[in-house]
């Protein structure tokens, strides 16, 4: 069954990652791996520390001239930044007052500072913000990517973009065309479908920094060509909608997440928002209309899979907000750390990438994962049946 | 760890549910899991399915003289309507033309009928609803009303409720009371707040119904009292708000989850939805807000935790929709199962109970669930802890 | 995934199981069902309560017409003898002094009678013993028969078998012939390969019986046919026989677990025990011998799998052992329950079932295991495909 | 929960690994960790490998300033020898002809050449070996240093030696005190406690070498001050025996796993392996032996845990075994690889590893293992209530 596990503070030596389960014989490009790194650290409304960071992967474990051996993947991502930090976060030299300066005694409310303290014990919260800060996600971009490679072959694309920042955008999109939309959102620097809002969010996003705030905004991913019926009905935990919601909720940031039209499903009629069965000669089964998002009993059912995710403002205001330091216990203003106006375009990376993640696994573990031909083979035996059901 | 899975098929014998890892030294009230199978059945808007059934459940395994053992618990209950479908849902006669009757070979769009045929290569798509069915929640409300039980032992409660049907509703609640809540709600039939908003959800149901259509809505559960520190922010998978998406979105017809502001959240200013922290004498650590709905980095964070939940209409529908014969591949209209126009009341119940049962798992998994007595005595001194944090 | 779970207690109304997992359209003989539930209870040296029990399994859940679902399997056996202790161990009755009897205060030494009371904080440890007794076995075997009876229908046959009780034994088993074997053990009430050494055991049994003692044994447990490549040496919680190690060990009264040679390989030369490789045309790759138990880096190798299972004796005696009242401390005998002299037949049952049920799960894992036509269609594509290797 | 994962190819760039659930607050001696490295490197033997490997292992996430953050623990080790095979072993360059020399075409019975070729589909059977090889056991050796660590922080100590050498040994080791067991396996080169047999095993093991020929031999585990309760009797998979052995199975070239008496238990009377309970103000509860090996029900009883472990021989004969070629499949004789004639005295450190990392889990799933302090606390309690059960 392919899993993953990651490990890494933000200012840490390194990020690293190991991913379980990936079939033999996929043939891994690297420099795509890059781009996708390169493009979470992209985006409008980010920060100074993404100039710093130039994020590239090296693979360490389960890979041979460029074809995965079946074996765990190992991946390293160096933090550039460490450099600066290297005596505050050195793993093994004894803390000393010269290399425990910057502590964090001041939590911020909205990140996992305060209760991260109590729950560990730390009285320097810097304890906690290292693991729990969104750098993380960078790792999770590069595995996502090695998962959409994956599903590249088995004939799976699959996109996350931006279809809202603030109070600006929402409005429908157009299109589940996954190769439509990635051409759209290559033309801003949003990853929006709608070129005549990105104007507005500009300005947005200008004004929310300039006030020292910051701004949610929520985010799509498509998958195309995924074969009905992964996933299952039988047990709540079978269902892949299910998965796929923890993986959503998972990710730095998100308060909601939800499949097709949502939240609009439960204001609407069932005779409005149900995907009506076609079958004729050319293209077998089919719908009409994808309200439920490629999901009918957490089951795919052949459509494009939709997933919204509602991502909340970063909770690193420069206009800080009340809080307490935990030593003293007085009232004081937050800490600030460095950090982004918003962070919704790298946000629709990660969620593209775990959406990527939870579909290959689904797949490898509904099939043979060990080797990637058979995989194929037993896939496209799969979509014939399907076809002629 | 606390887990369970269930069996039956809606028209079969029995639901059986077993759900290990319950703490030994609890005492159960079984009237009050009867009393929560009870209102699971009610709430304006249901068919008459629920007029044959009273659900009542039977414990028989890992309770004795009322109290758990700490070994797994058995649970059954019995599906009264099974007379009726004996022959046709009978485990081990052989299928002759006789007990085979009312096979459904026209797939409902929105169920899992269709897809659930192509996966388990089923031709007579009974073999899929019958277990695809929300029939199966019913033994879920029973798992979940013994956390709940185990919960108030530990000082939480929790309570979920309508808040919208269709369009009506949505309006803010006042509240995060719990006994507040459980009261208002139970002044109707429709486990909603507002009394101002039952008339015209009436209304809406009626016509909805006399239109042969289905209407969706809107859930909110929220648990009061919760330590802070269940979850941890320090892997994807070990976040607490995760695991509780995934249970939501585990709820037939489910189509969203979102914890506090949700979406709303997405579309807002950092300075609006963080929730100041506070600390002084008499309350220790505290929040001035919740609109994070309890939750900072995947953790709790002390204040009642609220996730809301989007239900879509039930997709069977008295004017069915168009589909095509799994046999014939001819076009028809989808088959009619008895069904309800909306679901929304006794889904209230089963996603405050999902949301129970993930709330005792954590418990139990954070503490030592072995038996009740050392539970509390640990719980007591973390919560001392947090309290002196 | 298949997995499974039980509950029910020794004297309480009922075991439960449910089974998840198993492949859509197989059909299930319920006979052979209760065959091998009677093949538990019966072999030489077994006391009394097998003649109380006439042990049957209902299935209500995940069959219609003895073809299975998908959906989760209930399964239910009636514990006959609680008749006799409905009062005792009725779930919803309060706890009086009648309804209290029969208590357990002086612990077993061997059994989890003295540590689950400590663990679970119980004074009466039958709150212990009857969960803890081997009773929930019988659910286990039905399990495993669901299981057999799924390997079959894959070409893939087992057996469990008897090789040595107490001293007695232990002689090289001359063959790894499922079929061979299961006839040859039905020539005695030992299930025992070698007829000349039946003799001796009975009169081992007899004498250990009347010296209120009990006696151990050594199982084994041969699968055939059972395609090479189960399993991964990538990770050791990949591997086949560290999922059968678990398994074994995890029946109770189990103190050791080996894949063929065992400890002997441990003594020997690798000259010794190492399975030469051969290809030729007709029989493509084989091995000339079998020393490793048909297992190689954790994988199944396609020689036959061979398991064995040190059984320690039962810990109940006749003439009981040193322990202390668990209330007043005072040095006592211990308690008996009614107990056999050795269990050992039943045993070879349960670990020829959960044998089975591992060996389904890697199969139903590795595979698409939602319908057993497809999931034939694909063990046959790969059978194929390791003979053109 | 404490899991943990490894990644690495022999002769690969590095073992990397990644440590989730320790406790925060538990400072790491990293020259401890080196020294079970460069224990597990030596012993009598061993081939020349060892000689090229100095392990040393670097933290890069999950510590800081020696202490643990409650982060995933980060953990590499270089492998020296990738120097000499930068280009074979290279994951990002295509293949050549000039990199890909070395290939193994002739499996070696016994390892996992043959059948990870199938499975994966390679026919560089380096592609399997590169992982299968024991030497991603370096890595365990040093996961399970930080849990033998945290263990000694709740005062539980235990060590892994060597009681048999093929035929020699096997004689009972007269004490249970890891202290005493510890000094007398470091009065020699064997790891073994009696140091008369020492020289007997060095002349089997120069033999041996002499021969071509490899030697197994037999592990004991002895673990002390275990609190009584951990793991539980409700069902077979909660049982900690159970997870025991499948940890010890899932090690290179494990063919059995014993608790306590074993296999010999299995050839005894009842009478003669209890460990009958005893009372006493000082003691409070104690059995007067261990046969079970501090194992009831599957639970800790507080006794010793005694877990043996049975190595077969290496596969690897500098005089090899009969195979065929995977290409042209003619008959030949196994490729070689550098490789020990005996391996026992490292895979006694890695058994050890793999018990103190199955003792790490248990006792941070059953209590709270978020933060050292908290953890010993909560044990402190438990022994107490044990004490006075």
């Amino acid at each position: 069954m392919l899993s993953y596990v990651t490990a890494g503070e933000s200012h840490g030596p390194q990020l690293t990652g190991i991913v379980t389960g990936v079939p033999a014989g996929l043939e891994l490009d690297v420099a795509e791996l890059n781009t996708a790194l390169a493009a979470r650290q992209g985006g409008y409304g980010r920060g100074n520390r993404q100039k710093i960071e130039h994020d590239q992967v090296q693979i360490v474990g389960g890979v041979r001239h460029r074809i995965t051996l079946g074996s765990p993947i190992a991946l390293v991502i160096q933090n550039r930044d460490h450099a600066h930090w290297s005596q505050i976060m050195d793993p093994t030299a004894e803390a000393t007052p010269q290399n425990t300066l910057r502590k964090v005694e001041r939590p911020r409310p909205g990140h996992a500072d305060l209760v991260g303290g109590m729950k560990y014990r730390h009285r320097d919260l810097r304890n906690v913000l290292e693991r729990s800060s969104a750098r993380k996600t960078a790792m999770r971009v590069a595995i996502g990517n090695i998962c959409k490679q994956l599903l590249r072959q088995l004939g799976i694309d699959l996109v996350g973009f931006v279809t809202q920042v603030g109070p600006i955008g929402g409005t429908a999109v157009p299109t589940h065309d996954v190769a439509r939309i990635t051409t759209a959102i290559q033309e801003n620097d949003l990853r929006m479908v709608d070129q005549t809002e990105v104007g507005a969010v500009h300005d947005l996003i200008d004004q929310t920094k300039r006030a020292g705030d910051t701004v949610g905004g929520i985010i799509r991913v498509i998958a195309e060509n995924v074969p009905a019926g992964l996933g299952s009905y039988v047990n709540w935990d079978t269902k892949l909608d299910a998965k796929l919601a923890a993986a959503v909720m998972g990710v730095n940031a998100m308060k909601g997440v939800s499949i097709g039209a949502g939240f609009t499903a439960a204001q609407s009629f069932g005779s409005q928002v149900m995907d009506p069965i076609n079958w004729d000669e050319t293209n077998h089964w089919s719908r009409a209309s994808d309200h439920l998002g490629g999901f009918e009993g957490g089951m795919t059912n052949g459509m494009p899979i939709i997933v919204n995710a509602a991502m909340k403002p970063i909770p690193t205001l420069y206009q800080p907000l009340p809080t307490a330091d935990v030593n003293t216990k007085e009232a004081k203003k937050a800490n600030v750390e460095r950090s982004d106006t918003t962070a919704i375009v790298p946000a629709s990376l990660v969620i593209e990438s775990v959406v990527a993640i939870e579909l290959a696994k689904v797949i490898t573990d509904t099939f043979d994962g060990s080797n990637l031909g058979r995989l194929q083979e037993q896939v496209a035996v799969y979509r014939q049946e399907l076809a002629d059901y």
